[in-house]
């Protein structure tokens, strides 16, 4: 039997974008190749909701949230920046690393820091360049309540409004151009459900100007040259990895089937139906109710369950796939991806598998979990 | 009916390796990817002929290439470095704007420089960090032939020896521990014959030392992490391109399942036999004897005849795909990449759909390139 890959990314991927992937190579300085990065652009900019210049790397989400920073940061350059888990100090380390200096609204994981803290590190440094925020923080299952509030800040004091987006964008509302993002990251192998190895960027027209005027000492990051090659001949400027730029296409087409609207619901509604059902398992969300993720659910492991033990037993009697903790919370939590294609069936198997599980370690689990769950995903497929 | 794909990358695929993209998504925090990492890495360093440390990056060659630069080079160190056509140049270009300071070996393109100007260069400079080599010059066609005295010179001299083997490595000698290489760096698409995405180095346990040292201020291609993450759990320390990851492996197995000699062997007769039928057909190599590639064949185009029109009857009326000139020498040459998978079938074929090409254009082409061709190819599959 196959896994049910119920991480926060890779996620379960459908046939039709895995069979995506054999189409036969062909020439990426072709007008086949133009037609399908023509395609993948546009339907990028309606998923993002954006009008933006779109990028689309050939790495993992981590390189282009790296994008994002050496395009647009420079030498002492002032950035704030909340950090309340793994992905928000990694990406603060990394503006610091490469010369930028970061004034982190620090919050305990697991709660997003008060709104009113960013107003006060915009009002106490006068010559701050950008926000960057980490939308969801796929380390704790927490997600930034507030980005459209950000978003105005950042358009009052006119800064660069940064989001790295990538464990949420296509589950979760984030209309780029309504939030006035300047550059909205994402990657391939979450909400979007394609195999993991592309990310698309957005950047806007004042900060795609700041970055053809400012391009890095590097090669492979710089969007100086994605523009110039697009512009030019509808091309990247290095080899893409071809099968996953045709399988993210796919992806994509199967997102705006769907509708990106219904999309966000059924997130929600399977989020809820996860955190209702392993509640009355007896297992308590990480995250504080307002900062709940929709698609990384992290919950405390009961007293006395071991991490290896409990996965272990999931994987290999039930094939069913899930997340231990990240970096602090390693053995603490264990997170499930519900992501992506998550439905119906993904749900309500994943937790009667838990549910025995639980059983076969000799730990009690009220049977309402089914009930409950079942009133949440309502109508969802 | 399906391309035939002649580039110097991407190239042929075959069946096995695509299907491989298939195998369901896994976590690349579990025993099963462990297990196909391990896997990777040990076929890695037998097809490098090497039992230096392998790291496997989720981007193109020109990734893999900055890497060598961001983990080795730092301001103001010097590097000798031979230009000769576009990918000597960009990756002279990217030295220098990283903070290096290249000396640059030129020749014109299509020949070598001669040797003694290394010795040359190395007696004028005394604190020589790192000699870089394209050993492949992709844009025009020719090969580095004494790597192996350069790789002499090198340890002579005390200096890194980094080779950038992306359009040759499994296809022409390069015994990365006889020749003392301290990176040596490949990708997926060209001789490997996997999908364009994943990119192999090797690095030498001194380049190793200085690395763990003095690592770069970024995230993605800092290799620091990469052994440390090699090292605690055999995983890459973000998201692999798994399908890609997956793909690469059955191609590695092919090429030990052929074995390296016979594999540069095939590669030596198909490009005679390209050189020998194409020079029967009136067209001139453009490298240098001595120089020539046996991977990719570079060609002028004979009097009159347009670049477009040429290879848009090659693709569209025999589905031959090859490629144009790259920079300087668009549009006065063509190349044909004779590498991966390529046999006698992809010989003939190419040869005869060009001379019918020219046929339709009526240019006169001499027939005997068959059997010119042929003889070649004798004892080839």
């Amino acid at each position: 039997m196959e896994n049910l890959v119920m991480l926060p990314g890779p996620t379960n991927v459908s046939d039709r974008v895995m069979n995506a992937m054999l189409t036969r190579m062909i020439n990426h300085r072709s007008d086949d190749f133009r037609a399908l990065y023509k395609s993948i652009i546009e339907k990028t900019q309606m998923v993002f909701q954006t009008m933006n210049d779109i990028v689309v790397l050939s790495s993992s989400g981590t390189g282009a949230v790296e994008a994002s920073v050496v395009n647009l940061i420079r030498r002492k350059d002032k950035v704030v920046i909340p950090v309340n888990g793994e992905f928000g100090t990694r990406l603060a380390d990394l503006i610091d690393s490469w010369g930028g200096e970061t004034i982190r609204v620090n919050s305990p994981y697991g709660q997003n820091p008060d709104y009113s803290e960013f107003e006060e590190a915009f009002d106490k440094n006068k010559d701050i360049k950008a926000l960057y925020a980490v939308y969801n923080e796929t380390s704790t299952g927490t997600t930034l309540r507030y980005l459209d509030k950000l978003s105005q800040l950042c358009s009052e004091r006119g800064v660069f409004f940064v989001v790295d987006a990538v464990s949420i964008l296509g589950g979760d509302e984030l209309p780029v151009d309504k939030w006035n993002v300047d550059i909205c990251v994402t990657t391939s192998q979450k909400a979007l459900a394609a195999p993991p190895g592309v990310s698309p960027i957005s950047i806007s027209a004042r900060a795609k100007k700041y970055m053809l005027e400012n391009p890095p000492p590097t090669q492979y990051f710089n969007l100086k040259r994605y523009f110039k090659y697009f512009e030019a001949n509808f091309e990247t400027p290095f080899t893409p990895a071809l099968p996953l730029f045709n399988a993210y296409n796919e992806a994509l087409a199967l997102v705006l089937e769907e509708g990106l609207d219904k999309r966000i619901e059924r997130h929600k509604a399977c989020a809820e139906a996860f955190y209702a059902g392993l509640s009355s398992m007896g297992f308590s969300p990480f995250a504080r109710d307002n900062a709940r993720s929709n698609l990384v659910i992290a919950v405390n492991y009961r007293q006395g369950m071991n991490d290896k033990t409990f996965r272990d037993l999931l994987s290999q009697q039930f094939r069913v796939l899930v997340a231990g903790g990240f970096g602090n919370l390693k053995g603490k939590v264990f997170r499930i991806g519900s992501m992506g294609e998550v439905n119906k069936y993904h749900v309500m198997r994943t937790l009667s598998s838990i549910a025995s599980v639980m059983n076969i370690l000799g730990l009690e689990v009220n049977s309402e979990y089914n009930s409950i769950a079942l009133k949440r995903l309502h109508g969802i497929v």
